[in-house]
C-alpha cells in the first residue's frame, strides 16, 4: 500500500454465474493487475470449471455461494446471474462485507434495487452496476464532450437499437435492450438520467405474450426529450444515438468502425430577442451549417475499463462512475415503462428527480 | 382520331395559389396531354404571371377566384394555398361544379375536411388529396408488394423523417412533416390508415412555442404498430421507412438512389403450436436469414403520375387513389396527435375505424 | 455607375453551340451581372432559339459564326461544340479579337490545342478551358487545403469515376471521362499536372471498337503517383478521389452530399534517421490514427463560379485559373494515354514538364 | 466403423511454424474430426508450446523438422513459415511422403514453386495452397454464380484492397497483399487466372525502398481485363471486388457484413447486328437497369472449410480446389508484376496460358 500504483496488491474477486456473461468477467479479471481471481461459483460446477479453460490453477470452483462469501481472500463479488437472483446474492455478499458488481439490470424491481443500494450505503461498500457500454471509448468521449459543454444544452436524444433478436422467455424488449440505452443516457446526461416522466408504447404483433417492439419517451427537465426505440423484429441492425445540443450535435453510429462518433457544428439558432419580449416564438431563426468532426477513438475493450473502475472505486472509497444509484435510476425508468405500457402509454412519474441515494458514505 | 385514349380532349384546369407548390402543378399540367391549363389564380397577380414564365399564351391570370369558377372551360381546380384556406376555396369550387385537387394536408381541421368530403360526395365530384409521395415509384412498389402479400401480415411500420428544417410560424412539426408519412401509410396499408388510437410525444427544447421534435405511435388492428419520428432539429437527414411483415420486411431509404427499396427475406417465425394451446408464448421461435432483393424502380416524376391519376379518376368517375377520404384519415390522425400532445401523450381515439366516407357516388 | 465593382458594365458574350452543354452556359451568362448574352449561334437555328425559351429578347440567334464574330458588342465567345471543331472556331474568334472559353477537352489533339494557346498568347487574349469541376465547392476546398500545406507532400492520388455510361460513338472512355479527373488533378496539384509519364491500360470486352474500361497511371515527380479509373460498364456509380499526403489524407466522395470531403489525420510516418543513413528502408515506421474532419461546403453552382472567373480574368488581364495551358496539359496526358494504349501500356513521355506556355502576356 | 463418412479415422498432421498464421491452423485442425494434430514444429520451441495453450496433451512439440517428418503418424504437413523457406520444407516433406499444405504465397519464386508442384506430381501427393479467402462463404458463392453462368461472360474484374498497412521489411505491397486478390481471381475465373500478360505500376512516395502503392493490369483472353489496386497508405479501408459480366454484375464488399455480395441485373447490351456485319462498333447499344439481389451467406469460418478440403483431397486422391498449380499461377503473376515494375510498367508475358501442371496423378 505504499508508493507507486503498481505496488498495490491485487484485490481478490469471485465471479458468481458462469453463463453468458461470466466468462467475459473471468477473462478480464484474470488479465488485470488490479485483480486476483479467487473463485468461480455456479450451480453447475462443470460449467464453472469450463470457464477457466485448461488451467484452473489455484482458482476455487464451487457451487456454494456461502463458501465463496466465507473466504477472507474474497474482497469483491461480481454477480452475473439472472436478474431475478441479483438482490439475494448481492445482499448476502454485502452483509458478508464484500464489494459487489452486478450485471445489468441492477435488479428485477425497484424495491429490490433500492434495498441493494441502501445495504451498500449502510455497510460503506461499493455497489457497482456493470453498465459495460459506458466504458467504451465512444461513450467515454460523448460524456467528455457533454461535460466540457461542447454540445451546449441538450435539446434531444434519440437512440435506436434494433435487430433480429432473440425473443426472451422472461422479459420484454424494454427490459432486454433498453438498459443499454438508459445506462448510457444516465452516464452522459449532466446530472444523470432524471426524466420528468416515462411514456412507453409497445407492440406484440407475433403474439409472443410480451412487447417485441418498443418506444420510450422520456421528457427531460427544461423541455428537451430522450427517446429510445428498441426492437427484436428488425431485419437490419441499427445502433445509433443522436445527442443534439444548442451548440453542436453528435451522432454515434456504433456499427461504423471507421467513424463511430461524428460531431456536427450544425443547428438551429433562435436569435436574441428584444428586451421585454417573453415569447420566443417570434424570435428570428437561423441555421448553422458548419464543419463535421470525428474524434479518433482508441481501440480498448470496455470490460477492461469497467474492471479498472471497480478496483479504483474500492481503493479510493468512492462511488464508481456507474454506481448502484445509476443502476437504480435505470430500474426506475424500466419500471415506469412497464407501468406506462399497462396504462396505454400514459406518461407516468418515476420519482427519479427526488432520488438522493448514494453508495459509499 | 377516334377511339384511342389519345383522342380524348384534355380537361381544363385552373391552379389556385402560385406560391411554393403551385409552380410544380403548373409545370406538370402543362406537360401532360390529359390537361389544358386554363387559368392561374393568386391574390398577387404578378406572382401568378411569373409562374407562367415568358409565354403565358392563352392562360388566364387573375386574382379573382370567382372569375375562375365562373368559366365553363374550367372543369377542375387545383388548390395550392395555405391549409387554412383549403375549405373555403374547395367548397366554392365544388359548389360551382368543379372537380378539386387539394395540396396536403386536406384542410386545417377534421370538421373542415369532413365538410369538403361530404360536399364532393353530394355533388358527385372528384375530391383528391395531393399526396405526392404516393405516386413515387418507391411507394407504388411498396403498395404493390403489400397488396400481393409479399410481406405477409404487417408486424410494424417505423418511419423516420428528420432534418434541419424550417421552424414553421403557424404549425408544429407534426402538421408540417407527418402528413407525408401518414399519407404513405394510408396508401400502403391494407384498408388504409385506421389506427385504433394515436399517442404523441413532442418536445420544444428551443422554446419556439410548438413541438420541433415529435413521435407518433399508432397501434393498428391485430397488435401491430406504426410509429413516426419527425424532427426539425436533426443535423443529419434521414428519410427511412421500415415495413416489417410476417413473410418479409421492406426498408425504404429515400436518400439512397442506388438502392431505395430493399426487401429482406429475414424474420422471426413462431412455430406451429400443439392443438389446444392458446398461448403462443410457449411457441418455438426461429429465425430466417434469407436473401435480400432490391427491385429496379423507374425514374419518373411523382407529380406527373399524380396529375394522370386526377384525370383518370375524373374520366372514369371513380375515387382517386388518394381521395378526400384518404386526406380525411390523415387529418384525423393529425388531430388526434394534437389532442394526445395536449393530454400528455395519452392514447386518444381517432374514430377512423368507423369512418365510411367516400367520394364520387 | 461609378466606383464600385457593381458599376462595371457587363461583358458581351456569344455562345456557340446549343447542344448538350450550351444551354447551361446560356442560363449562367444570363443570370450573371458580369455578362450580357448577345448571341447564340448554332447550325440549327431552331435549336438555338429553343435554348432561349419563350423570350429571346434582344439576343441574336444565328447560324453564322462570321456574323457573331463581326459584332463589336461581342467581346467573348463561349464554345460548346464537338471537340473536333474547337480549334477552328477558337482560332477564328481569337483572330477576330475575342476572348474565348472552350468546353473540355480543349481540343481534339495536342497540336490543335497548342495552336490555340499560342494564338491567344500572341493576341493577348484570354483562352479559358471550361473545367467546370474545378469550380465546385469541393474542388476549391481541396485546392485550398493542398496549397496551405494541410496535407503535406502528396504521396498518391487515386481517382475513380465509374458508372453505366453511354458508349460514345467517336471517343473512348479515356477521352470521355478522364478530362474531368485530369483537369481536377491539374487544378489541385502544386504546379499543375506534370507527370513524368503516362501508362494506360484499357479493355474493350464488348468489342465496341474502343476502350470502355480504362486505367491511367501517372508517375509524379518525387516518387508519388496519380491513378485514374474510368469505366462505362460499372453497375454502381462511384465518383471518389483520394489525395494522400505526408501530413493528412483527403477523401472526396462526390456522391455523398452529407460529407463530400473528409480529411483524415491518419498516415504512415517514417521516423527521422540517423545522420549519414541514406537508406530509408531501415527507418522506423509508425502510424498516426488521428481525428477526421469534414469541412462545411457552401451550396453553389460551379458554372456560376466559372463564368465569374472568365469575366475576372478578362477584366484583370490575367490567365484564368483554368487557362488554355491547363487545357493543354490535360490534352497532353490524354494524348499520352492513347499512345501508351497503342503500345501495350508502356510508359510514354508527355513533355509536360518542359511545357512553358502561358496565355495573356 | 465401416460405411459412413464419420467412421473414417482422422489424418495425422503436423504444423510447421508457430508465428502469425500457425495458431489459426492449429486451432482449426484441433477442432476438426478430419484431423488429428500430431506435432507442432518451430525453431522456437517455447513459441510452439504456447500455441497449444495450457493443454498440449499428446501433441509433440519440437524444433526438429526431421523428427516430424520421420514419424509414421504424420501423413500431412502444414507449412506456415516465411515464404523464403517454403520450398525447402515442402520438398523435404514431399520426399518423406507427406501431403503438404503451404501458406500463401506458395513460394518466393516461380522456379521454387514449380519444383514443389513437380515433386508433388512425381510423388502422387497432394500439394495445396492455403488460399484461405477462397473458402469464405462470399467467394464460394461468387465461384458458384460464375460457374452457373449467372454473370454471363466476364467483362472486367476490378479489385481494391487498401488500408493503412504495415510496410513489410522483406516484400513490397504486391507480394504482401495481391496474393489475396490473385488467388481469388484464380478461384472464380473459369479456367483459373490465365492473363495474357501483366503490367504493374507502383509508387514508393515514402522512399521506403519498395512499392507501397500498386496497380496490376491483367488482360484476359477475349478482351476482358482484371485490375488490382493494393495500397498500404490509404487512411480508409476498402476491400471490394467488382466482377462484371455480360448478363449481370457482382459487387463484393467484404466490409459490409449486412450485404457482402450484391448481384446487379444491370449492364450494357450490344444489339444483334445485321448479317454480314463484322464491325460491332455500329451495333445499337442499350442499357438494362434491373433488380439487385443479395444472396444470404452462411456464417462459417473459412479456415475450417480449407482444412476440410485438404482432408477431402487427400482421401479422394484428387487435386484440392486450391492446389499447387493454383499457387503457381499466382506466383507467375507476382513474378510478372516484379518484372513489369522493373521495366517501367510494360506488359510482360507470364506463360501461364501454356502451364499444364497438375498435382496428384
Amino acid at each position: 500500500m505504499t508508493g507507486t500504483t503498481q505496488a498495490r496488491p491485487p484485490i481478490g474477486v469471485a465471479v458468481v454465474g458462469a453463463g453468458y456473461w461470466g466468462p467475459n468477467l473471468v477473462r478480464n479479471f484474470r488479465a488485470s493487475p488490479d485483480w486476483e481471481l479467487v473463485a468461480v461459483c455456479d450451480l453447475d460446477e462443470e460449467r464453472a470449471r469450463r470457464v477457466l479453460g485448461g488451467g484452473s490453477g489455484d482458482v476455487l470452483v464451487t457451487s456454494s455461494l456461502a463458501e465463496v462469501l466465507g473466504r477472507d481472500d474474497v474482497a469483491a463479488v461480481a454477480v452475473a446471474t439472472p436478474a431475478r437472483t441479483h438482490q439475494g446474492i448481492a445482499l448476502a455478499a454485502l452483509r458478508a462485507g464484500k464489494h459487489v458488481l452486478v450485471e445489468k439490470p441492477l435488479a428485477d424491481s425497484v424495491p429490490h434495487g433500492r434495498a441493494m443500494v441502501e445495504a451498500a450505503r449502510e455497510q460503506g461498500l461499493v455497489l457497482m452496476a456493470d453498465h459495460t457500454y459506458c466504458y467504451t471509448p465512444a461513450v467515454l468521449k460523448i460524456r467528455e464532450l457533454v461535460e466540457a459543454g461542447e454540445l451546449g444544452e441538450i435539446l434531444f436524444v434519440d437512440s435506436v437499437r434494433i435487430n433480429l433478436g432473440l425473443v426472451q422467455p422472461d422479459v420484454d424488449v424494454f427490459w432486454d435492450l433498453a438498459p443499454h440505452d438508459l445506462s448510457i443516457l444516465d452516464f452522459v446526461l449532466p446530472g444523470g438520467l432524471r426524466p420528468t416522466g416515462v411514456a412507453a408504447q409497445g407492440a406484440d404483433p407475433l403474439r409472443a405474450g410480451k412487447a417485441c417492439v418498443g418506444y420510450l419517451s422520456l421528457p427531460l427537465p427544461g423541455g428537451s426529450m430522450a427517446h429510445v426505440h428498441v426492437n427484436w423484429l428488425s431485419p437490419t441492425k441499427i445502433r445509433q444515438m443522436v445527442v443534439a445540443g444548442t451548440r453542436r450535435t453528435l451522432v454515434w453510429d456504433d456499427l461504423n468502425p471507421q467513424q463511430r462518433v461524428s460531431v456536427y457544428d450544425r443547428g438551429v439558432d433562435l436569435a436574441q430577442q428584444a428586451v421585454g419580449t417573453t415569447d420566443r416564438t417570434a424570435a428570428t431563426i437561423s441555421y448553422r451549417l458548419g464543419d463535421t468532426w470525428a474524434p479518433a477513438l482508441p481501440e480498448r475493450e470496455a470490460l477492461a475499463g469497467m474492471a479498472a473502475e471497480f478496483a479504483a472505486s474500492i481503493r479510493e472509497r468512492r462511488p464508481s462512475r456507474t454506481d448502484g444509484a445509476a443502476g437504480l435510476r435505470v430500474l426506475r425508468v424500466l419500471d415506469g415503462a412497464s407501468r406506462s405500457l399497462a396504462a396505454g402509454g400514459v406518461l407516468v412519474d418515476t420519482d427519479i428527480s427526488t432520488t438522493q441515494l448514494e453508495v459509499v458514505g
